[in-house]
């Protein structure tokens, strides 16, 4: 392989000639070789490309960056925004706690990219724009890092999450809504119970779907503050006047989203209170998830020895030799998404607990859990939603047999032939396998016209809302 | 000991004579030994209180209550909450996990009471009250004890967790300001950093309470529906038409306490998101306060060997033999509780992520986890408010010498002598172990007097806010 | 309210005159007002009674305590042990990390017993038994309060948890065996699948409980390792030479259990990896008896509506309008137990993770959570065996009837007909509702004998183990 | 791009012309667009490969399968170990939760490249090996995955993880052994306490990990116990007899580990209680390696107004402007690893403790959590060893100055002395600021001489073991 090389303040590192980036990166990419390679997040790199144009336009309009520096900063980062860099972040996401080693990366990408489209030679030619000096100019990684991350998460959020969660909360309101006079046994404890609708069933997911999206909305707000500003110890030293609000203006132009600097700039870095409050929804959202496919599989099991009551699509063959084998492989999907992300709340808040001092060292690994959990439910909720939710049909069969064959019925007598006689009839039913109705004739309690006209399992469902 | 009989619908019990409780309940504690006796935390017990009351209001308003059963009901419960019954309830969160059985031990105990305040013997004349058909009227076990953990879980959090975080904040803002002017060494990766001032640190303390009681705050809303008027399985079968709004004004009225009735009752039944969401905020602030009594226990390390910035009150004997050895015993049980917290929301979230069909079956440990946890910071909080944040002073002796003896102070020179000779200055300070201006009067770079009006560490935090 | 006064090192402080404690229990009773009082589990009181006791023994045995004084403050440990102080204990887990004020809570009680043993009146004549120099002597708080967390941890396991877990699985091994021959329908994802018994299900229990015990046991070594004679760092100061070794035997003996002293007292001090360990599986026990007990729950669903392939025991009224609903309320106690100890699992990682050089202060909250989770697992499993499992049957017709109609069945078809025929039968037959026998004479493949003779579920579930 | 068509049960796929997976795999991608593609970890596609040659192997043994097809399959079985088909296996962690998709995955690319091995093409001519009659014959998704999922767990393990720790742990304890006679100071709730030395400082680490190490091994044995055999439901339907023990014999010896066919089938298809057990090893190595990182991070902070007891190797530029800055990074990068590991913790167990009937569907999640943190604690501790354990440094004078600065050495008089004017001496040099020594010749209790003969931290550190 051929090589160039690099400098930084510790000497000098051979670094892969085809590559943009320089000698700190480098020095990473050695010192760190922990599980697989480049695993930091590429949205907290193209995070970091909002924040360094933004830094450079705020420089220039402040006094601090001649505006031909401004662009060709901003050149290359909308090139990395584009995708066009996607191979010069080797970094993993266990690295310095402050993410330092992958603002250095990014600084060191866009100060050799733009030597290049000036025209000159990486490494040879006096460099255009520097590193630390231009690129990181009123900037320190403690800053950096966590404005990059947060701009990551809350694109994340707002882009994949809760889409995603959208979209299969509205399929799940219009079957909700489909099925709202699907009348079906109700289940408590997992045994036999009083009627409901399917769409009653339903709804309550919409519920919890509708909460949890409004939950994790509620988190919006602490999202939004940037640490960008505060420099190396949230004093904001070396960062001109004006700097951290007209930064975040940027920000939030290039990104429109609602970023704001952060009131306080000691919290901002030393903590990261917002990715534990947003993931804190995440996890939410994951238990309500789990939940609903927990139903779902179970409602849709058999297909003769299962519950069977509702019919989900068959995406992949089950099995070669048993028909109607459809396996819930989309709850399966969906629920270990929300293991994940339950496990992942832990990552968060075991990192979000030990800062220390003016820095929380854990910034990469809290970063990239959020962004991976906001991903996967985004992503598990479409797929769930395309490939199981928007199929969903209830069968009409099976609902029938197990609401007429139901013992809970009964309840219906209490108010016509007394709480006794009626307990009798659901008593003598249990034991001897028969129908309520069956039995009710048989003690002589109730004529099969009275039956009918009394033991109505509409009657019960309420206002089928 | 002596016995009397007690029925229910599976046949007759013996029940302790002096114990108001019925059969149910002793067969719940006879089937349920599963660690220390009357787990059920007594807050559930007085929201049944509540809303067993604000039950027989409601029902004798919509005309299924003679108002003098509503009025012996509503004794009892007021007894209840006045903590006369206290003994009464004797179960276990080891139970049916709708919580069936702590619902009968308030109706049986309610009825049994009834009993005795109308001058009659509980168990030999006719029960003036019925635990099922007036206590528990219009009700279900299903829809109660969401109701009544919801009560406890609320009161809680507003009466316990809220002021006693907004105890503590106060102090540390207050502390903010005063020590606003003390100018201290920042600590990055726990490294020596750029200086701020210890009102500035404190203040990020503040920033993450006050966001942390905002983010608890903000899942009061969906807390704040009651499941009451669901019934068995969320249809409302066999409450009066209007009974579940009128309820939720009842529990409103008495508690004081902004209750509504839960718009989709489906899910006040199937899924306890509500608890998942305010314990995940209780969990937000576990993270807060272990990072906060982490740097203050640090920053009071010492008195010789450690950092020693601060001086914290020493409230106990640290060793007989040992001066200034003031353990950090309040920073100690603090950090416990943020242990605890941490792992009850695990739990919650494993229980909440479990429902079945129409009813989530771990009601019990997630009502009581939350409690739990509720308690803890609240009760935290102001233990180390009032046993050490309010006595938290600067050691100003070791704040200065730290700050002297900092190697970072040399970047105010940059901007006098240049990057290269001002790192040559901390170089040869730190080779020879001596002081900034020693070497920079040494090496010939700068005056005693220009080094004394050009680096201040004043000029380095920032507006000192 | 009498009081007295007591003095320590700090002054003067009153305490109750019928309490035996003294001023460092008084000052961390009032300085720690966190959740329940005297919520420091008794256990780990007792195991502060063994060592004390040994403690004593071994002194005296080294020349550093006379006779008199070593069977005084044995007189105290055994009077302890037997329950008759439980009273005297009053303080909180959320105390010093280290439980100092626990260990001085002992020391004083046994201090002011011992007087009242001697006949001398408490803090008015002189002290026959000093807390710090003779009940505390040759030890420190750091070295105590982990030894007798460790002995009320391992006495736990083995007289509770163990046991508890023995029973059970001693129940679902005979039950495996007594129903070797049922043959069911298997599910996975679920769905219907082949056959195999009810005995092979129930055994697959037994495994994993078997596989819980040993890694239980494999964790008891760690355990055993008991800190004491590390004093207060680790290095044994001030303890006689060879007391650490000689104290282990002691408490081995008075405890009858396999204690001998850490090989290492600087982690034995700083690092609580054995609780960590023994609750890694504790957790694993409680991960699998969710899963079992959520089957069992699964398959006795219904009566009507649900699997119903077993019947478990009816213990309290499900509902009174409803016969036949048995609420498996012992597995919904044991799930939740299974949620509480997963969750506090993460609380002990939390603690054990933080430990600051040579001291781990989070001491109390991972014992009171071991002590816990070990307590409620012993205590569940009982109690699902005693009121479940004990009672489990099989509903054979249900079983019967679900086998029979499956499609699975077909299989066996596979090498007789061809698998595509085969399929062809179990197609046409999922499509019609009807049975595989009906459709695969109607197609005109097999005769009836043939179905009969080749369709046997018994020979489709391998050696009947 | 170019595409071939492939069939399954369910019909034909377009599949990428270039690429050797079948329709299966292909409707799997399509299904499942969950997160990065190829999350399936390779480990458990090569898991697949072994167990797959083996059961050739077995089945050619068993005389249901030609030699020439065994061969053909090995064939490509050890390609596929050899890397050389890493591309072909496209599939997502979320997927069906029994990994049949990337069990189809296996066999496809097993078919179609012995189709290439054959000389044959692929789609056009008959298939020489098929995919599911040959590949995966004796076989089912349902045993194994499992089997893949455990040969890569226990192959991690011993590789990577046990290698990984023990190679850190040999430089700690060569450092503890080199360290034995650098006397310090020792710290207890971070205040200063008597003295140690700082390798018996190290030594508890040393311990830590010895038991960890041990932990992690007593798992092996449950690990061991492969599924492969159970097929279905694990009664070994359609598989023949003596299979299972024999290709689990043949996986020992194409892997050369000790694996074992599961003595009950049962349990190792319907519970991962094994991967519980083996993560519950790795977090506590977790928890100890959390507590060894910050230990070093504090004692090697300052570089002024830290600890500074210790210096670590400097491997990046820390500040371009602030010498001697050393960011402990490598204590970051594993701690970012140990905040990982506890919450993959909690994913297993939530997926593990949620199997239904004779199968978990929590197979993919629960094995990548458990390869994942095998290799990053392996990673880490080989990237800590090198690039920072093994360069730890005393820094004599640091340590020398907070050792004889101590008023803790003051205990070494109270033998000589007493009590009371120890404990003044200590007073009054806390009071005024001054040394022990001083304060001893001050007050006239000690000559300066005694007072050097008597105070000698040596002689307060036990056998300096």
């Amino acid at each position: 392989m051929n090589f160039r090389i690099e400098k930084d303040t510790m000497g000098e590192v051979k670094v892969p000639a085809d590559k943009l980036w320089g000698a700190q990166t480098e020095r990473s990419r050695n010192n760190f070789k922990i599980g697989a390679p480049a695993s930091m997040p590429l949205e907290i790199i193209y995070g970091f490309a909002y924040l360094k144009k933004a830094a450079a336009y705020t420089n220039c309009e402040l006094g601090a960056l001649p505006i031909e520096k401004r662009d060709l900063i901003a050149k290359v980062c909308d090139e990395i925004l584009e995708g066009k860099h996607d191979n010069e972040f080797p970094l993993v996401i266990w690295q310095t706690g402050s993410g330092t080693q992958s603002n250095m990366n990014v600084n060191e990408v866009i100060a050799n990219r733009a030597q290049q489209l000036a025209g000159k030679e990486i490494g040879k030619d006096e460099a255009v724009i520097k590193a630390n000096d231009d690129v990181n100019k009123s900037q320190s990684s403690n800053d950096t890092f966590p404005t990059g991350m947060t701009i990551a998460a809350y694109k994340k959020i707002v882009e994949t999450t809760l889409p995603g969660v959208k979209q299969l909360r509205d399929t799940l309101k219009s079957k909700s809504e489909a099925f709202k006079n699907v009348i079906k046994i109700g289940r408590t404890h997992l045994m036999d119970a009083t009627p409901l609708t399917l769409g009653q069933e339903l709804s309550g997911y919409v519920s919890q779907l509708d909460h949890g999206m409004k939950a994790l909305e509620n988190t919006l707000a602490h999202l939004s503050e940037l640490a960008l500003g505060g420099t190396a110890v949230g004093t904001g030293l070396n960062a001109p006047k004006g700097y951290s609000k007209r930064v975040a203006e940027y920000i939030a132009k290039f990104t429109e989203l609602p970023f704001v600097t952060a009131p306080n700039k000691f919290e901002a870095l030393a903590a990261h209170d917002a990715l534990v409050e947003t993931h804190g929804a995440l996890k939410q959202l994951a238990v309500s998830l789990n939940k609903i496919a927990n139903d779902i599989r179970m409602m849709a099991s058999g297909p003769r020895s299962g519950i069977g009551e509702i019919i989900i699509p068959a995406n992949e063959p089950g099995s070669s030799i048993m028909p109607g084998k459809v396996n819930p492989t989309q709850c399966e999907a969906l629920t270990m998404v929300c293991a994940q992300v339950i496990g992942n709340d832990v990552a968060i808040s075991f990192g979000g607990a030990q800062g220390h001092y003016e820095l929380n060292v854990f910034k990469p690994v809290m970063a990239a859990n959020v962004i991976q959990s906001a991903q996967l439910i985004g992503d598990a909720c479409v797929s769930f939603d395309e490939n199981c939710a928007i199929g969903i049909e209830p069968n009409h069969a099976v609902i029938k047999q197990l609401l007429n064959n139901s013992l809970m019925l009964v309840t219906a007598l209490n108010t016509k032939i007394g709480y006794y006689k009626a307990a009798e009839i659901a008593n003598t039913a249990h034991k001897n396998g028969t129908t309520l109705k069956e039995e009710a004739i048989n003690l002589g309690y109730v004529t099969a016209e009275d039956y009918d006209e009394w033991v109505k399992p509409e009657d019960m469902v309420g206002s089928l809302k």
